[in-house]
């Protein structure tokens, strides 16, 4: 897949103008800069990002079996029943930001079934029923790999079918902060210890057995070539990598949620770094790899709550931020103090 | 003005609510411990926050006679106009949020006229023509000082009359940034040195020169009592601490926006401590004195975004998180795993 270089026209355009605008210089901060990148996603200065799609992907984990969540695998196909209900955070916020929410079983461990009117928000592409424990050997086969790298392009192509300004990948997968902290020291190669945290809120014997378990897999999957995928999974962080390079190919902007969706984008940027001008991060939580890898990345993340919910939330919760640079940029008058 | 403490009950029913959501504790970050804030100022746990207003105050400062700003005075007139006419930053993004403006003049150094239509969102209270040199002596009397308080409070009370949940103090003055600085020196005891930053981009030469002026009324003010208000000013200051305390007795929120607004807040906070309750930090800016002055208050900022503009807009630039955290224990779905 082959991704454009910001469009550096446009960018000096927005540059330009903000120069204009009725403020002083660079007084709206963090905003400023992120109207001009977004200029040069877009290839023109007025993009409005009106048509926004939540896509969330979900998949079970085989590492589970270590027991490294504090609660049972079950709960990934249960979230994927709130989502598709409606009642869960990111479908809150969603409503609140005007973004539509589509679900995909990328690799649930159970059957999903959805009545006809909620199947158009659905997508069952499953991989597989969960990845293998990558502690035994590799999380997916390379077909396996190649799959949910094309689901997760494919979700794009609907959303673009249906009208698509934005994209928010997010996820749901119980035992995924592992899996998310094992690719993070894999491919920064920072010690275990500090990418790993307490993900839901395990206990200290459990965050032992979760960096524990990361370090046994490192050491039989060391070193992590472009294979990391296939090595460490999850299927739902292979998808929103291949979503989030196949959003960059048609210069989409993807807004970059927590630790699992930032691991993704790791993912993605192993295989093409060029797709990193068209990530914005969301925001930087709890998890203590995440700043890790955006600053490997060199993303700075516009929010920083202290959230540890993924689902995409943190990245819907700064949408607004992302409108206000372009309404400002588009709807502030010029400055004439002659 | 009676301030209520925060409603328990209802803070209390919030964080029970919260933990029945279907999400992990906690996992929502600052927006959990927010939503129990807002339920316990409101005395209720499903306000909606949607009538909003921002108020800019607008006021000029007689320490600009020594030439601490980038820009003449004449700029504060200059932008009540954009103010009026829709075409500044904070009209852009109060748009956005789903936010009236209303414009006050509480001290603009120019006679400001405007049509019938345009009167309608602006209140014509001016205190005096700016304040006084605060190095030469008082910045304002004792009857100016109460008549800005009052100010800030009738226009509060303009702004209720038409609806309001929450309240966004907002602010324009050429000079403020050396006048907050002052006030929040004075009374946080910090050094001035460390309060003091460069407003919309002074050099070197006129930053030193901001500080000298600040340490030169300080010496001549200090100690600063419960007048500091009328030492070292100014309107809009003035009128923005009446805003709070007014809001504050009327049990509605106020988001607090950048150094000059957090200054203010600082001012009624020495009037009466209890403002601090019905308080939200919208952001921290570049300014080195905001964070010290949220320090001191024990303000917690929910952005930063290395934002100077003043206005209001970067406590509008909040309200999406604001409305999110009570959005998300309103409408989340509870969890049942049995």
């Amino acid at each position: 897949m082959s991704i454009s270089p910001l469009d550096s026209a446009a960018m000096q355009q927005a540059a330009d103008r903000q120069k204009t605008l009725v403020k002083p210089q660079g007084a709206l901060g963090a905003l400023e800069p992120l109207s001009v990148r977004l200029a040069g996603m877009l290839g023109r200065t007025d993009g409005m990002l009106e048509r926004r799609a939540v896509v969330v992907f979900a998949a079970d984990h085989g590492i589970t079996a270590h027991h490294v969540s504090t609660v049972p695998q079950s709960v990934t196909a249960y979230m994927v029943g709130q989502f598709m209900s409606g009642n869960a955070a990111v479908n809150v916020i969603a409503r609140q930001m005007g973004a539509r929410v589509t679900v995909v079983d990328a690799g649930v461990n159970a059957e999903l079934a959805y009545t006809t009117t909620e199947a158009a928000h659905f997508i069952g592409g499953k991989v597989a029923p969960g990845t293998a424990d990558f502690t035994q050997g590799r999380a997916m086969s390379a077909e396996q790999a190649r799959a949910a790298l094309l689901l997760g392009a494919a979700a794009v192509d609907q959303e673009v079918g249906r009208g698509l300004d934005i994209l928010i990948p997010g996820e749901m997968g119980i035992g995924n902060t592992t899996t998310a902290s094992a690719i993070v020291a894999a491919i920064t190669g920072q010690p275990v210890e500090q990418v790993t945290g307490r993900g839901t809120g395990v206990d200290d014997a459990t965050l032992r057995r979760k960096v524990q378990v990361i370090e046994t897999a490192l050491q039989r999957h060391v070193p992590a070539g472009d294979d990391t995928l296939m090595k460490l999974g999850g299927f739902e962080i292979g998808a929103m990598a291949g979503a989030m390079l196949h959003a960059a190919s048609k210069r989409i902007p993807v807004v970059v949620d927590g630790l699992i969706c930032t691991a993704a984008a790791l993912i993605a940027h192993q295989m093409n770094p060029d797709v990193r001008h068209y990530l914005i991060a969301g925001h930087v939580g709890a998890e203590p790899g995440h700043r890790i890898v955006l600053d490997y990345m060199g993303l700075e993340p516009l929010l920083a709550l202290d959230l540890r919910l993924g689902e995409g939330t943190g990245a819907l919760l700064a949408l607004p931020l992302i409108e206000a640079a372009m309404r400002t940029l588009n709807e502030m008058g010029t400055l004439d103090l002659s």
